[in-house]
């Protein structure tokens, strides 16, 4: 289950994609931060080391909290349960927002980004990775196999059809929601945010050399990191 | 051929992804204008019929100009040879540089993202198509077809191995380049320019109304659209 995966276990640095979404956080130094759907807390622990001021990580599942106060607490993290959808904190309350992996779990995509909008200063970010829209499109959310088993390819189907979708993780159904890569950009810019980099990490040469297997991670994108400003003056 | 293409005889309302690509442009009444890949010069005199200055019209195909020439001269319109990687006009010489379809086949995006912006006045525009990397990434750029000749998904593979592919287009072969969503944006951030709108344009009911085999168009992006800015102030 999710506690066993490496990135659950081990911390970010087991998640493939940690290189590139850190590259995206400004310097986090006396920052407050909000940290949407923080699971474990890696991202919390890793926050305060940079010497923010706080965190505050917010997660729907108690499960996770439990988890993420026994394996990351420390002075300047508070863990809130709550759905994202009801963030409600008075403007101007964080400097950074960052969510890794969990916004494809919301149906409310553009009120998140006003919220998130809201609750930062002027000049403020919001840094979020997701799933792809390569990725969700298909309820499947695996290869298109050959007869002999091989990975012949990623199927793309139903790709403008955004909303809900049923996949399976670990043996478990999870609800997701597919949106397009138009509206992930999209949502940000009408909240009133500046686009300032947008990542689909893949494997370096040297993962790819020491885990050959990672290879097919170049086949697709499976995740999409967006990073986004406040703008400083309006 | 390309010739006989609905959008090459019928112009612009031919052109399904159209209504997408005009929403995005400025007004353009007063406006200097370039058109990067100017194909037949549709857009050249759509350009001069909303009352710009004056627009240059570029291609690299003299075929192509000698059709623009025909089907769409007038005041106003310039058309000249030239490969868009040669772009040297003098700062500032344009408020609007638009580009339908071409930047597919160039090798050299971030290079033109850049000429693009200094050739731009300050606030000025760049609205641009160009295939989709969902469209791009595989070289046969078609669907994956059941054994009854069905349409089952669109097969995604390769998707960060940017660069060269050979496709097959109405029975020729020609070269384009693939880049991912990230490259794309990127590619616009690095130059200076802020991404204002990001479109996948997709048929709209009334469209599917009166062609119900535009469906497949819903099942995955073919276009990718965006509207960035050079900054007023720097």
């Amino acid at each position: 289950n999710y506690s066993q995966m490496a990135r659950s276990v081990e911390g970010l640095n087991a998640a493939g994609e940690w290189e590139v979404f850190r590259s995206l956080l400004p310097p986090l130094q006396d920052k407050r931060v909000l940290d949407i759907g923080c699971g474990f807390g890696w991202h919390c622990r890793y926050v305060m080391e940079q010497q923010a001021a706080s965190v505050i990580g917010m997660d729907l599942s108690e499960k996770m909290l439990e988890q993420a106060r026994l394996r990351n607490n420390g002075p300047g993290i508070t863990y809130l349960r709550e759905a994202m959808e009801d963030i409600d904190f008075p403007p101007g309350s964080f400097d950074v927002v960052l969510s890794s992996l969990a916004l494809h779990y919301t149906g409310h995509y553009d009120l998140i980004c006003r919220k998130v909008h809201n609750s930062l200063s002027a000049g403020g970010h919001f840094v979020f990775s997701t799933e792809h829209p390569v990725f969700t499109a298909m309820e499947t959310q695996d290869w298109y196999y050959g007869t002999a088993g091989q990975r012949l390819h990623w199927p793309v189907d139903h790709y403008q059809d955004e909303g809900r979708r049923v996949a399976r993780f670990l043996d478990t159904d999870v609800v997701k929601y597919h949106r397009t890569v138009a509206t992930l950009i999209n949502g940000l810019l009408d909240a009133g945010f500046i686009i300032t980099r947008v990542e689909e990490p893949k494997p370096s040469p040297a993962v790819l050399e020491k885990y050959p297997e990672m290879k097919d991670e170049t086949r697709r994108p499976i995740f999409i990191l967006i990073a986004a400003q406040k703008p400083s003056a309006v």
